[in-house]
């Protein structure tokens, strides 16, 4: 099934994303990803990305008479112009200096074809940092999560332990509490750890955490 | 009106979406943020963060009987955990110590109670750069681009006009090209560039881009 993104400009009211999804539904298409644009001064916008066997031309024809929306754009998918996403969270002396190593390194990959962000942010208290971790694996996108800082456990520790189990890999800088213990890898330098993070997740690279005979450095 | 936000854990099937938007139309929710999880070897999971004056409990009850909805959670904002979005964009060299100015003084603030995150793309290339920059306007949360690079100019500096007429500040580093003229703010030293552009988007700063008599440093 072929790919597209489409953005909608509609009316700002109720309702309209029911209507739109209406007409994605009846071509049996499968929706892959949807921003929603709110700025105050604008119009509102709706992203969609979706797969589907009808010629796209033939779906924008359709949405652009649905009473409420404005002009329907085809457009590139977020997923080319963004790619992939690792994300660093914790302290910000640690996340300043991962993100370092993981931007130069994702800038070497990203020239010879890949596509791959590094989002960060730095956050200070386990609940915050845990509902942080926890909420991760709800964003498009992301790939690898670093936490980077001096101590953390607790509930961190168990939401590390929940984003794993969903398949989502996790580097911990080497520090005090117990999420070094429940990562896949543990790295000591924090810029290592940036460029380890990107190589892990790069296509462009050779680097699989799993064939790693040591997981602490 | 109160917001809420849910996590619903859904049948991987085309028209699913179609279904829960209706309910949320029927009670006159305004959505205001979708995002779709897709992982190979998980249940499709899809969280909504909508407006509405029913009572939350009420919605959830309505769509827990939705064939194909298979749980509904109440959860935490993606806007109360990740909070506002400076996004940096170029070269990786310059990305870097952008991001790291950024980073350093959005955990600053975040101590402070704020809630800002830095994310960032390592690009190569006119059309790409062009390309991202027109997209950040399409993605959630973002309140200020920063363009780190040594020259930037052609397509980049349309791209740049295009997000500012949609409201969107940019701050530039000092390069050859026509993107600092197209700038709200030129910045040469990227460190201060990334501290600045946190300030300008955090409540907890007192730094308004409109009221500086100059704007390059």
């Amino acid at each position: 099934m072929a790919s597209h993104a489409i953005l909608t400009t509609l009316n700002d009211q109720p309702g309209m994303l029911y209507r739109v999804t209406e007409v994605l539904a009846r071509y049996d298409a499968n929706i892959q990803h949807i921003d929603i644009v709110h700025e105050p001064h604008r119009e509102a916008e709706v992203y969609f990305e979706f797969a589907s066997e009808t010629p796209i031309e033939q779906i924008v024809n359709e949405l652009q008479i649905v009473p409420g929306v404005m002009r329907v754009d085809i457009t590139q998918s977020f997923g080319t112009v963004y790619g992939k996403r690792v994300v660093i969270m914790g302290g910000g002396a640690q996340v300043g200096q991962v993100a370092m190593g993981a931007i130069l390194e994702a800038d070497r990959h990203n020239i010879r074809g890949e596509h791959i962000s590094v989002d960060t942010i730095p956050l200070v208290g386990e609940r915050d940092l845990a509902a942080a971790v926890r909420s991760v694996v709800l964003l498009p996108r992301v790939r690898l999560l670093v936490l980077a800082g001096s101590l953390m456990g607790g509930e961190i520790t168990k939401a590390v332990e929940d984003v794993r189990a969903k398949g989502l890999p996790v580097i911990s800088l080497n520090m005090a509490g117990s999420v070094p213990d429940a990562a896949d890898l543990v790295v000591t330098d924090p810029v290592q750890a940036g460029v380890m993070a990107v190589m892990a997740v790069a296509d462009t690279a050779k680097f699989t955490v799993e064939r790693l005979k040591r997981r602490v450095f």
